[in-house]
């Protein structure tokens, strides 16, 4: 997984945002904010949670099914591909 | 916003547990986990947090929308609605 | 539901042309089109037919919740609350 | 992508149930059915193009990426995971 051990700060700074946003979600609860106001920050941590997992997949399907793919083992690439449906299907259903 | 206060607790500590998990996935970006498995934590953290976000728009429905219906200025009623509308396109796009 | 009724040739034009639609892609299917293609219009009726809902809920939440409120049935008003919720929930997940 | 050719059948099937589902809700909006009733239909048929797209998505990965990891053109290869990807992202803001 080459790809993703190069974006891997990228990752991790983004989740530590993410972190940051869910924290402040806290406090906005905690104050008695305006739930409308409390719902757009959550549907924008969600759509930053939505884009950090297209990437991940991105790098799924990029570097471990392709090198599946270009190895000796059919089986394999097989079950990744299976394993990046799943999880596209638990993405598109969370 | 009474109903909301009440369970005030209830969704800090949610939220918490959110932030939590949050805080995981970056050690699992960190240490490399197989992506797939980042992915599942992912989705996890999205129905959590969509399952927030549901509860709120509840409480505003059920207490904001009909304090506003019962009160004596229809506009503020509606402008209600409207934010509500507004609030849960943006969560079944997010 | 007057609101609902006041808009049904609306919605009902929407759905013919969601119909139209989905008969569009089985053609694509059928005549073997790149499967990106089919994807992106799947895409397109999947947003069409949730701009539909979220049209539904805003009128149910309008009308009848609130007539609900102002009606002298508290259960009355808290039980459309929950279905509406319920079909929030399902919608975010759908 | 002979997979895609294979299920064809089956998915046309499908996208045809979908399309009496669709048929079925405008009667219902037209003969004024409780909207409640309605927004189960349509995050029923919302999920039923989910799994179609799935389906489709799985497919690409399975047949046009891997050929094309196995062909001589890499940025071919590129160029059918950035689709996939893009695909993915409509899928889940959809």
């Amino acid at each position: 997984m080459r790809g993703y051990t190069m974006d891997k700060d990228d990752y991790v700074k983004r989740l530590r945002r993410i972190e940051g946003q869910v924290r402040g979600v806290q406090r906005m609860v905690d104050e008695d904010t305006y739930c409308i106001d409390v719902l757009t920050q959550i549907s924008a941590i969600n759509r930053a949670l939505q884009s950090v997992a297209v990437g991940l997949l991105d790098q799924h399907v990029r570097h471990c099914v392709r090198d599946a793919a270009l190895g000796d083992d059919p089986e394999r690439a097989d079950d990744m591909v299976n394993e990046a449906t799943r999880a596209i299907e638990r993405l598109v259903k969370a």
